[in-house]
């Protein structure tokens, strides 16, 4: 029987503290402000920026979003990021992806001040983070790291294996993960021999996005599991990795919902706070 | 038996067709130009720095070396950096390493402005090439490069194993092979199940530098093996990998002397061209 690692018991005391952080801040006449881009009207987007705007609102982030159509051309975008690098009010910006086909997001995050990069795609932040020199990091990793922290998983010398290569997840905490010591393995749709890699990994992170990818067959007894796969299968949501089977095999798991999920938005608020003390107390 | 892959001969064939390349910028009035700065007297730094200097003579690369004493202070190095910066007659630049202990290599490897930095270090430069947008490499990284596409290595759906974590070689060959969908291992010092990983690797590509760290009986049959190990033992030359005793199981291995060696001179040179073409061109 695993233990069950509970992103919302996280997020809501991670968001507490973020609380109090604002709070303290504001005694300094610092008010951390997000400016969140939206381009056209993506479904899933609008439920996720909704969720932020929320958070914000209670931990006591200043959000501001600009919408644009999504006929906007890449040019009028730039021209919005680079007004908003020069704005001392801002402190933190982020573009929701995805984009409209005429828009290269690569071109879009490189656009971002590294110092305003809410996200942390931007490759400068990425490299830094290789070098083991930065903790500005894409919500999604800083989440994962967040549990890994608060459930007190060491991974040092471990076997970790990461499972898909996007630079929203599967690069960036594969880089923290060896800062950590780990022995990190990166697989992808390209690799032949999945299960052969899971039967060795002493931790799991799996960020493909396909139902019943993982099942208790495939892994070491005892594992760590960090499911961040967000699967609807006739209107249930499930992750990557088979949960009731594995939950008896494995020493550890996320739920999904309830596992990284919640703390994405929670750890997003903590990169706006981060970049606001920075641009406050230099880097 | 395995194929000896041999480095001599593809850092001849790079240097002729570099050498092709100034000629035809030069009749363009393009000059590149390299400039070096040295700091103190490192032997191993003079020997290789030698090598640097011929070599761009002979391709025809202008090359100027600036020397520090080494009781240089940070200051004094990050001005004359921020000054090749602007020279517009200055195409590339790098710094030799190693620096004496007063000066935190990263903070001068961030001040090299990344259009003109010849050895690939800049956290941007290395960000991109994580994302797969970048040809501004470390000259060791595109000499393991050059090596499997001269041999038509295709290390798609591979398993490779990359043993070592540095920012000169580890990590940024880790992205490249990656990129080319290779399923990539991490493993380092704090690794503990080295064979286990090596006996599984199609191709193994060490830069500990640990005379005879990997034997025989670590490797698969018909393994690549690509050491950029670099050790003395009683005067004699040697890499990480038994060579005498892999050659007989291996697929593919480079010697040490005459394998990633001579090609790393050769590939900083390359390095310098693309970014001169990329200061004329655009990029």
């Amino acid at each position: 029987m695993a233990l069950r690692l509970d992103g919302k018991i996280i997020a809501q005391q991670l968001s507490k503290s973020l609380q109090n952080k604002v709070k303290e801040l504001k005694t300094k006449n610092i008010f951390p402000t997000l400016c969140v881009i939206e381009v056209g009207e993506d479904p899933a987007s609008t439920i996720y920026l909704r969720a932020k705007r929320n958070l914000a609102k209670k931990i006591g982030i200043n959000e501001i979003t600009i919408k644009f159509p999504s006929s906007v051309t890449e040019v009028e975008l730039l021209q919005k990021i680079a007004e908003l690098n020069r704005d001392p009010k801002i402190n933190a910006i982020m573009v929701q992806l995805p984009l409209p086909e005429q828009i290269n997001p690569l071109t879009i995050v490189k656009a971002i001040e590294p110092a305003k990069d809410a996200d942390g795609f931007h490759p400068y932040n990425q490299g830094l983070a290789w070098q083991g020199a930065s903790d500005i990091l894409p919500a999604t990793v800083r989440g994962i790291l967040e549990i890994l922290d608060y459930y007190k998983i060491n991974v040092s010398g471990k076997n970790v294996l990461v499972i898909g290569r996007s630079l929203i997840v599967g690069k960036p905490i594969a880089s923290q993960l060896l800062n950590r010591d780990a022995t990190v393995t990166i697989a992808h749709s390209k690799t032949i021999n999945l299960e052969q890699l899971t039967k060795q990994a002493d931790l799991i992170i799996s960020d493909v996005g396909k139902a019943h990818l993982i099942t208790s067959e495939m892994i070491k007894k005892g594992a760590i599991l960090v499911d961040v796969g967000m699967n609807r299968e006739q209107g249930k949501l499930m992750g990557d990795i088979e949960y009731e089977e594995c939950f008896e095999k494995a020493q550890a798991i996320t739920p999904v919902p309830g596992g990284v999920g919640p703390l994405t938005v929670a750890s997003l608020m903590k990169q706006v706070i981060i970049l606001t003390e920075y641009q406050v107390d230099g880097r």
